[in-house]
């Protein structure tokens, strides 16, 4: 195998939430046989983010009220793009803070992580499903 | 084929806009003849981005707006890097949020997009040619 | 050689502070031996960014205030994260604003850079030894 493809699906029951997706994205590099390359892994929507942080609990929370604060939801007529009829137009300014994308380097077939790094999905505009795409290149 | 480069230019006639580059990208990736690997889009200046959102104007309107907040140009003396002799201090920071590259996979020849997915060019210090780089990897 | 990883440390004796690494990721491409590929270049750690920007003193006193700005560090109980008895909840948010990671293109064996393009490690919890991963990767 050369290349591998895969789509993690997520419904988040809240408008903003972060999940620790590390595992399946694990999952998918143990099953592309890979042993050294780079693993890409980005949201395929514009109001989502993948990032890489810390899987603490209280950080998460830190990170919701931030992001409120920078890009508030409310009023929705702040937002031009909400005249579309879309309520979403800060989670399109949430995601530019968080990015899009995490390249992650595989070597001798493992992610090639520092101490606390761990792969999260955030969400901006839930309560729908949502894909991430986890895509590995071989050397 | 194996790898394939090529620098796009752009001119936008004012101090910020944005581009919706997608087109150009599919026209290199199609001449590359890649099926398989990864599309790497970045601007080659540090006072622009290449990003990935919504092409959507009351959104680039937002954004707009938003970063001028975050970092607002004038007064140019708030910056320590306009004592250069520069008035792009603000460009420096705007360029932080919306981020200077975007990795794509390529799937079966094709940019491996979700439903909205659309490559931008962000100058936030216009007036003057300037380029991104296209660099395609295969597998 | 089809791969390439390397591991640069790095200890800033203050909280926050930028370092020029173009350097170091430069004798790494070298010591590959890659000519066509792609650089990936991360903070091994979540409190730490790597970044594309300008080598200018200035400029880098700009962003230190703007971050500050953006993500105090004080009052330290602002951040539910420092309830775990750390103190560094607002680098983990400065570090989302500069990024993790930034990839490069290898062309004809040397970073193919526009005409600024510098490599720094952002440094926003210091005082440690902390890391950065070179993964270098041909086509």
């Amino acid at each position: 195998m050369r290349s591998y493809r895969k789509e993690l699906w997520f419904n988040i029951p809240r408008r903003m939430g972060f999940v620790d997706i590390t595992g399946d994205v694990e999952a998918c590099l143990s099953e592309s046989g890979v042993r050294e390359g780079l693993c890409l892994v980005n949201a395929m929507h514009i109001t989502a983010s993948v990032f890489i942080n810390d899987n603490e609990g209280g950080l998460h929370e830190d990170y919701a009220r931030w992001l409120e604060e920078l890009a508030p939801h409310e009023p929705v007529d702040r937002y031009l793009h909400n005249r579309t009829g879309e309520e979403n137009g800060d989670a399109h300014l949430k995601r530019q803070v968080m990015g899009r994308e995490v390249v992650v380097a595989v070597t001798q077939g493992k992610l090639d992580f520092g101490p606390w790094e761990r792969i999260f999905y955030g969400e901006f505009d839930g309560r729908r499903r949502k894909r991430v795409l986890v895509k590995i290149i071989v050397e």
